[in-house]
């Protein structure tokens, strides 16, 4: 399989996200699927969730990452035009309130039309998951992911041998 | 004017709002103003939504009351449509969260795209400010509104006279 | 019409809620709606808010913006003297409780009198309905917002191309 | 000093608060304070505050207890009208959301204006602490006050007394 | 394909989560689904948690979907432990704040370790979205979902209909 | 009346709630009242507590202003000793959430023992509310309040004079 | 060691504790450590908490179970006089905001006096954690807390093994 | 008794919390307990908790202080998986909302599986009540925690000596 044809879309309603959505892209990088980025506002460019969600169903997107901030719309109106999974991000930008507020707006969705909810900021986790959706049918993701869990296991070991070994006084006048 | 001609449009994402949203109709009655009701869903019929909006500007609509609960996408989506009013009403419905979800979602609007909110389950107060609304452009309603706000004058003085007489002990037997 | 007349008229408590009302002033200017503008505090110059009323009744003025902060009263206090539309404005002020307070203040009006409320310091969307409200008697002021839709919707695009052809990389670069 | 002359109000927006507000009424009877009742509804009855203020001050009222719920006005713009000590309950009436809004509507006082806020619907200590303000300048009444102090821990020292005896199994069972 | 083989997992904490997490069950079975239900708790059967995991590896389960109420570990420990995508339902069981803090026990995972998380209470949401992750490798199961999403257009528009025969007051009589 | 023994007593748990509690202080000042101050702390002296009161109410002490953050318990505590009003000032330091641990632990006081709560580091209005006690048996003072209140309404008036000679945009510069 | 010599005290503000602190008691039953019971109220037997430390301290208490509701002082107050390990249990009684206030008021605590809080309404865990806190020093007690551990374990597999034998239908009936 | 054999164990999600958790280690340290500190991450080394538990029992450690942030699950799974006490310390850390996602995650636990949560980042109070839990077997650290009270004790009366002699201004004016 081509690893040029993207797999996944990550989507954000305004730019402002697009440093915050920036680690759903690097995460996806890391595990080399391909993936396309665009800016889809729910409350601006309304008519193009249709044509997106359209094109992404033509291209088989297995996955779509949608952050956006406050009165978050862009994932839960996506969700309602496609079965492809739609994971939100809620983003704590500018115009939010701690992020609770997007929070809710993409958590809270009524029966029928389910958004996978990662937390606040936390587009890292938003392309792992779309990730893992990948690699439901991939078992070269699959094992990719796997070595990521044990990197992360890894890291957590060297920082414990190094603070057994340094004591956790000198360990924190270093960091 | 014929009075006949809606000039309010009263939406919501299920019927399971209606016992709510029906106190904006009555409102909407009281004032002697047409309007029509209907069922629209964000999430379940969102091509409606712009079919809906092309007919409220079609018909001269001055104000779209628009009930919904939980991640409440439905007043914000209207209000992306159009330059109507959107008046959102945050209910407190069987998925919502206490109504916080349904107020967040609707109030926290990104710049460009206001939506009017009212309390969470007043749409008893939709009603009215879409009337307000209706009124900037017609002396009679204006009028009535003046009149509805000395009926709930005249309200609570009479039952400040009855306090006033009876003594409160009384006065709270009788409730 | 002599658009000299103002046909809005902004309020706040304090002049510390200034530089946030401001947003409001600036939306008005763009759609080229005439307003004034006036420091009225609702527990400082309680008299002054039935005064402001009469003058605003007497003028046609067709919506009042109030912004207030904390408890923030003024909103609904101008509400309870006037059948015209009000826009409340919660501002996060330095006495607010991260603007939760002046938007649970402002919202949660009883039945009869309505406050449209807007997202904390949102108030160029307070202007932005201000100006709905003027349009639904006014064709051309309709025909200015729906222009500023489509700068919206332009907007958008602009970035969204600009994305396309640089791609997500170098376009967060150059942020 | 005649008991009839009222030194402390009692009001509140609506009737519905009366069975929260009535607990204030019993603590100053309780304490052989006469005292006066009213609705007065800061969004309904508006120009009736200054009226009820006038009075209060020429009758010598010694304090104001004002109860209400959701955007909880009224003890914030009685505050606003006079320097008589306000004390606000906040009510989790009807239209409250828990009482959280009219909690933070009544304590979140700008600068200049206080208002001595009680716990959610605890006009019983409401009454107390008007009782304790007239009491500054009635060593009848604080004496009457620390009686009552003594009376609570009795209360706790009897029902204590009781669980020693009897057993907590026991104690409970009979509940 | 045999659908006899689970292609789903379905755990929860305690029985007292049964009759919630029964809607993503019905979901399941609507789409033809197979799946295994079982309980697993987080912290009364710690260890049950990698048997249960590697076992669904081997399985080959899609997805896994987990409920838990109060201090909800039990998503965010499969979580840990698997790269298969978890999906978290916040349950306002009997031990919950109102499900915030189930919702925030499950959303707010760290770096590394994304759970899907749907509203609260909303297993219907879950079994719906662990479908459509069955779906990004079954174009039958796709098909499926389609079909629910008609359905659902299909209700509301058939409701509207009624709606607009019979008029908003006598809807609300039958209902 | 000598002006030199002290009528109202302002103390806080820690040092580090001065600058605040300073406001309060100010505002004695500003109104020729008499005060001492003093630190309490409920849970590192909590023994003082019993014979500050003791004092307190040996002096003729009419209002006990009391600030305290986090799980604040020192104005509760206080009140419990005394019969003399106590006034909490929730403060937002260091060790609190945001100050809302600070209020609720301060205003939700058990039935028998209010105390009356301002708005969160609002000591300068529970300074005023001191005041306003006082005033209740102090004509002079009453007068010194009511003049202050005609300060706010001037300075308002002023600011408002100001904004209408200049506009809004020159305004804005020049702060 | 006689086991008739209380190790454990379990106290609450008022006997509307006593159902939900009951809990505390069975557990302590279930572990064979004796205890005593007592209502001491920080707000109205302020006097009695020094005392209850004194006695708590001479009888070698190793742990205080301390309920209390609302703006709960009671454990943060006897935290305050003792360094016996005091276990705070918030409850969500008549007078509570929800259990939050409660929670807020016990578990936020200064710096240097500490109080072990469980969760609302958790007085069994409060038990449960006393008797971890007894069998630091004693063997016995610590291998009836784990046999206890074995037990839910045991309840939960149970339950597993019934749910996989019937299927989730007919177990979900039979509940 | 050797005091280097460590009697209470630190540990820590992630090193990024090792700045708020050294608080706990000062404050073993100035009691002079022996302690161990060491990472164990619930959601990257899951399988860790087991053993470090298993090491923790065969030392004879008297207590557990665990720090995380964000969906905190580090204290509750250790709590599940022995019957030492367990101190949670809910942090604030940078993926966490405010710390409320960390106090409730921690708090919150089910029936069975206490967690002594202390205050939002009060790493120094985990640390005394470790201190507190291992005095009930140790007479010599019971008299160091009544000699810290008693410092804290000094530390307000000698603030309180400075502030009556100098009085407020000044001591202000030095901070």
């Amino acid at each position: 399989m081509s690893t040029n044809k993207p797999r996944v879309s990550v989507i954000m309603g305004s730019d402002s996200d697009l440093p915050v959505m920036n680690e759903a892209c690097k995460m996806l990088d890391k595990f080399g699927i391909a993936f396309d980025v665009d800016f889809v506002s729910a409350h601006r460019t309304p008519h193009k969730i249709a044509e997106f969600v359209k094109k992404a169903e033509k291209q088989g997107i297995k996955a779509i990452v949608a952050g956006a901030g406050g009165a978050a719309h862009l994932p839960g109106m996506v969700a309602s035009e496609t079965c492809i999974p739609v994971i939100g991000v809620p983003c704590k930008s500018r115009i939010s309130y701690n992020g609770m507020d997007s929070l809710l707006s993409i958590v809270q969705m009524p029966p029928g039309i389910p958004v996978a909810t990662v937390g606040i900021d936390r587009a890292d986790n938003a392309g792992i998951l779309a990730a893992q959706i990948v690699a439901t049918g991939d078992a070269e993701i699959f094992k990719k992911l796997k070595a990521y869990k044990d990197e992360l296991r890894t890291m957590v070991e060297t920082k414990s041998a190094k603070l057994q070994k340094e004591g956790h006084k000198k360990y924190l006048e270093q960091k």
